[in-house]
């Protein structure tokens, strides 16, 4: 067992293993219903894959991603990419996802937030609406967790694929992976929900309410409707600046900007904006020219809505799951904090499930279930073996 | 000791106490120099006293108030107002601060958010500035919270009072009580700082800045020059909205609002906004009636701007106190966390001072500090007395 543990680390640790080269692929429904009763059609989604599929499609791993991420969990497109997907960390040969063993999907959301991407495809308001040839904007349905798993399921169905080794994400990503194992359980062997919950709770719907805010308050956002006029740019960094702050812990994010204590500027003159501020704008405005601020308020609506099951008692709904379960909230999360984990791995346990629970240690807070997720790879790769 | 308890719950719980009718009292320094330069001319705050002074004034405690709050921290106008002070639970006749023993006094800060409520006085940019004959607006100095505790020395000045036996904040009222044995350490004998902190984290300046931001993007504020259009309501609403929410745990702020998952009509219509968003906001709506835009924004950058000493090294500032302390943040503050109280006490622990600490129980978070107080009264009673 240890000598197994500590071969695996030299594998993660050595460094030697050439990232992968990966290829986004399109998936297209002629026509999707959404939970609320509307047609999208067509809608387009974006996916990546990892490993090998073996002969009776029971290998196949699937990766749900975050609000801000896409299909891109691993790998690069090019050999000189500046950086590899976010979980590429776990994900490959000889990781704690091992690519040897494992076919490892990944696929884009609707309304993802990496509308301008090009390595992203996704359908929402920002896409051309081939009924009217116009942008959607917010005549877009409201979608749900409920409906990306739906179009998850479709792309798997296209393939082939019956059953899931496993389902695991990430914060937005735990939201489906835990929709999947609700509506699927006899498909879903293994759920792993990391930075997650299985609800999503009044005070943190509100929360993300406040993102939505500074797009719906800025004058340009014309009620959606600027795909001519050009984006609500102010409002859109501003929203990814707050969800920049509210995925770290003051710990890490205190050393990345001005001190605000030698900030002389702001106590000569009330208008003067604290330069740490002006540093974190400066950042979102440069991600705000991939993204599109209705897809924003599009993924809070999703998140908002969010309750295993979507029904009326998301308790009860998590006693359908059949999945072996392991909760990897991460200890220093100010924004979806190990207290929903906990009282999600509860209420599974309640229903009769045995959930395992462990914490991501580290700094970073929320971010510690992306950028921190090696601490827990031995428990991703002891679990999923 | 254990009789002694005894009795002091009983006093506390017994409600025989008739409420102690309190008067506005008003001070005025006919100039007033702030720590950046600038002059305010005349500069008028409240106070309000409980208890009597006694012949040597040695029985003097000092209440410095939080952000939202006023010199009104005990006892009632007339007896028929709705409630008494913030803190009535441990001010009064056989409380933990017994007026029977203490001359406690309490004032507004300059700023003050209340600037039209009636029970409060306060000179800030809703003031007319009597060199112009306009209201200061955005004219009005940057003010600190160093500023604020000279006002306070001139008031206790004026009344010849050179002592405290002790003095005593929530929250922004605890930078004050910090301040005041950081400047004043022969004078201040005892410290207790409640839910707060010796310094602003560049991470809690930054969400402070949240606050201000609906403010600064209402069109209706109009730099500040808003008094006659009417003020930036929506902005202004939507600022006390947050602030509600982030003194305020989940555990508390769940079940005052309706549930998210219960809200059908966010899953039909992208515009429409959460019922529980609205309830928030409607509430403060009503709050912002009292208050004044630009005062907000004022007492946002005295905050962001705050460390002990209000120089280059807050824990060196530190060494200068010389007064007996007792930390008290609450354990679930998700505001001002109880880690900050932990690293002002460590700084002066470093510095040579034996600080006290322990922490406030409660499902209420930051507000634990404030409505639920009476959960330490046994402990500043003993450390008082």
């Amino acid at each position: 067992m240890f000598s197994k543990i500590i071969l695996f680390l030299c594998v993660i640790a050595s460094g030697t293993v050439q990232a992968m080269l990966v290829q986004k692929q399109r998936f297209t429904l002629d026509s999707f219903t959404t939970e609320n009763g509307q047609t999208i059609a067509p809608l387009n989604v974006g996916w990546e894959a990892y490993g090998k599929l073996n002969a009776d499609k029971s290998n196949v791993i699937l990766i749900t991603h975050y609000f801000s991420g896409s299909s891109h969990a691993a790998g690069k497109y090019h050999a000189d990419d500046a950086a590899p997907g976010y979980w590429d960390a776990i994900i490959g040969q000889g990781k704690a996802i091992d690519t040897d063993k494992f076919y490892v999907i990944s696929s884009d959301t609707p309304v993802n937030a990496n509308a301008f991407d090009s390595n992203v495809i996704t359908t929402g308001p920002a896409t051309i609406n081939p009924a009217t040839g116009k942008r959607y904007g917010l005549s877009f349905p409201v979608v749900t967790i409920g409906d990306f798993v739906e179009v998850q399921k479709a792309l798997l169905d296209s393939l082939g694929i019956a059953k899931l080794h496993a389902v695991i994400g990430p914060s937005m990503g735990s939201f489906q992976a835990i929709e999947w194992a609700v509506r699927y359980p006899e498909q879903v062997q293994r759920l792993i929900p990391v930075i997650g919950s299985a609800y999503m709770d009044t005070y943190s719907a509100i929360k993300l309410q406040r993102w939505a805010y500074p797009i719906l308050q800025d004058p340009a956002w014309h009620n959606g409707n600027y795909y001519d006029s050009g984006q609500p740019l102010q409002g859109l960094s501003t929203a990814l600046a707050y969800i920049t702050q509210d995925a770290l812990h003051p710990d890490s994010f205190n050393p990345r900007y001005s001190a605000i204590s030698a900030d002389a500027g702001i106590h000569q003159d009330i208008t003067a904006l604290p330069q740490a501020w002006q540093q974190l704008l400066a950042q979102a405005r440069l991600r705000a020219e991939k993204q599109d601020a209705n897809h924003i308020l599009y993924l809070v609506r999703a998140s908002q809505l969010w309750r295993a099951g979507m029904g009326d008692n998301w308790q009860h709904a998590l006693s359908r799951v059949k999945a072996k379960t392991l909760f990897l909230p991460a200890t220093g999360d100010l924004l979806l904090p190990p207290q929903l984990s906990k009282h999600s791995a509860e209420a599974m346990t309640a229903a009769g499930n045995k959930p395992h629970y462990a914490e991501i240690p580290g700094s970073f807070g929320h971010l510690d279930g992306v950028v921190g997720i090696s601490a827990v790879a031995q428990q991703i790769h002891a679990f999923l073996n």
